[in-house]
C-alpha cells in the first residue's frame, strides 16, 4: 500500500498518483502505482485466477499494460504527457500466480518531440518481460496551479 | 454473439473457443473470440470506461493483450500451442469508448520451432493498432481425441 | 536496371530515385530502387560474399537496412521526409548468396506527426523478414520546382 | 586497434576475434570488434562518408548492423551460437560522420531454446540507438579443441 516519492516535486508526485489511482482500467487489472522519482515510475500487481491465459500461467496481456503504464507514468514524473506510439517486448520468462510482480518503467530520453523509455518487469529477482517503448510528447502536465 | 469457423476442423474449432470462453482473462476483459480459420482468428471486445487511461482513451494495454491474443489462436487453428517470445506493437490512433473493437491475428510463417504472426486491431475500418509477434512452439493440441 | 513507376508524380519520382542512385550506403552495399508507387517503394539487392555474417549465410544487416530503406522511400513517394523513430523485425529465413532480394516498403498511415510503414523482404515467393517501422515527419519534399 | 578480452576463456575470446576480423560484411563497413566480456561484446566503427543516408546523416542501417553483430557476440561470449529471430530499434539521435561509434551488447538471459540480449550504440556518452534482440540457439561453440 501506498506510494514511495523517490524525489519529484511533491504536487507531482500527487497528481500522478492520484491519477493512476482513479484508472478504472488498473483498478479492473488490480495494478496499482508504487513508486515514482525523477524519470522513474514503477507500477505493482499481485498476480490473480483472473489474469490466467489458457495455458494456466498468467497472461501476457498483464505484463504488456504494465510495461507500458511503467513508461507512462516514468515520463509524467518529467511532468510531460506522451501518448504510446511504439511498444515492444520480449517475454522472457512465465508469470506464476500469487505473487507481486512490479514493472518498473525509466526514460532513456525525452526529446522536444519524441520520447524514449524501457520497462522491466519482474518477480522479486527474476526478469519476466523487457520492453522498449516509444512515446509522443503531446504536452505537459499543469500541476503547479492544481488543488 | 456466437464465433464463426472460417474452415478449420470442427473438433479444433469446438477446442479453440471453449479454451477461449473459458479464459479468466478474457472474461475480465471482455473480450470474445469472434471467428477462427486456418491460420486466422479474430479476437473482439466493446470498449467499456473501465477500459480508461489517464488520457480518457482506451488504455493501449486492452490492445496488446487482443493482439497477443489473437496471434496466440491463429497458431492455435493450426493445431499447435505457442508462446509469445517477442510482440511489438505501433499504436496507430487512439481507442474510442463504446465501440466494437476486433483484432485479426494470422500466422506468417510456422516453422519447426518459431512461428511468426502478425495483428491488426480495427475500429471498423479505421486501424488502431500494427502487431508484429513471435512465438515459441511448444507442442500440438491434441483435439482429436477429446470428448 | 531502371526503376519503375507504378504511378506517382514523374518529378517525384525522378527526385527519389536520383536521391537513392546517389547515396552511398546503398552503392556501398549493392542496393538500387527497383520500383516507387503511392506510398510504396521497392528495394533490390544481389546478394554477394562481403554481406556474409559468421554463419556463412548473409548478415542481418543488410536485411534491416533495406527494410528501413524501403519504408523510407515508401514514405518519399507520398511527398514526404520521415526519420526513422523504431524498427522493429522478425528474421522468418536464412538468406541465401547470389540471389537477388527484395524489399517492399509500405505505408500504413501518414499522420501529422508520426508515419507507420511496413517491410516485408523477399528471395523469389520466400518471405526472409517482416519489419514494422515508425517514423517522425521532418518535412514534405520540395520536388515542384526542381530543375 | 585490438580487442580487449574483458574475462573469457582466451581460446573462446581468440575464436570470436578470429571470427569477426575475417567478417566480410564487417570488413566492407569497417567495423571491428573491440571487446569481448562474459555475455558482453563490443563493436566499433568510426563513420565514413560511404555510410551517408540521402539525408546527409549516417543510415540508420549500420546502427542496425551493429546492434544485431553486438548481441550475437554477446552470445558467443558464453560459447553458444544464437540466430537473429527479433530485432526491435530505437533511433534516438542522428548519427554523425567522422565519430567512433560503440555498440554494447548484453545477453539479459539465455534460456534452454531462446536467448534474449539488448544493445546501445553510443557517440561517446551519447545514445545513439536502443535495442532488444531475441535469438534461437542452435549450437555451442566447441572452441576447446581449435588449434
Amino acid at each position: 500500500m501506498g506510494s514511495k516519492n523517490l524525489g519529484i516535486d511533491e504536487r507531482l508526485f500527487d497528481h500522478i498518483v492520484g491519477t493512476a489511482e482513479d484508472m478504472p482500467f488498473y483498478t479492473l487489472l488490480g495494478v496499482s502505482i508504487s513508486a515514482v522519482g525523477p524519470g522513474y515510475a514503477e507500477l505493482s500487481v499481485t498476480t490473480r485466477r483472473d489474469h490466467a491465459n489458457p495455458l494456466g500461467t498468467v497472461h501476457g496481456g498483464l505484463l504488456l499494460t504494465m510495461a507500458d503504464g511503467a513508461m507512462g507514468n516514468a515520463i509524467r514524473s518529467l511532468g510531460m504527457i506522451g501518448v504510446t506510439v511504439d511498444c515492444s517486448t520480449a517475454m522472457i520468462s512465465p508469470t506464476p500466480f500469487g505473487e507481486k510482480i512490479v514493472a518498473q518503467g525509466r526514460v532513456l530520453k525525452a526529446g522536444r518531440n519524441m520520447i524514449f523509455a524501457e520497462s522491466k518487469v519482474f518477480a522479486g529477482e527474476k526478469l519476466l518481460a523487457d520492453t522498449r517503448g516509444t512515446f509522443y510528447k503531446t504536452s505537459d502536465i499543469d500541476y503547479r496551479n492544481q488543488g
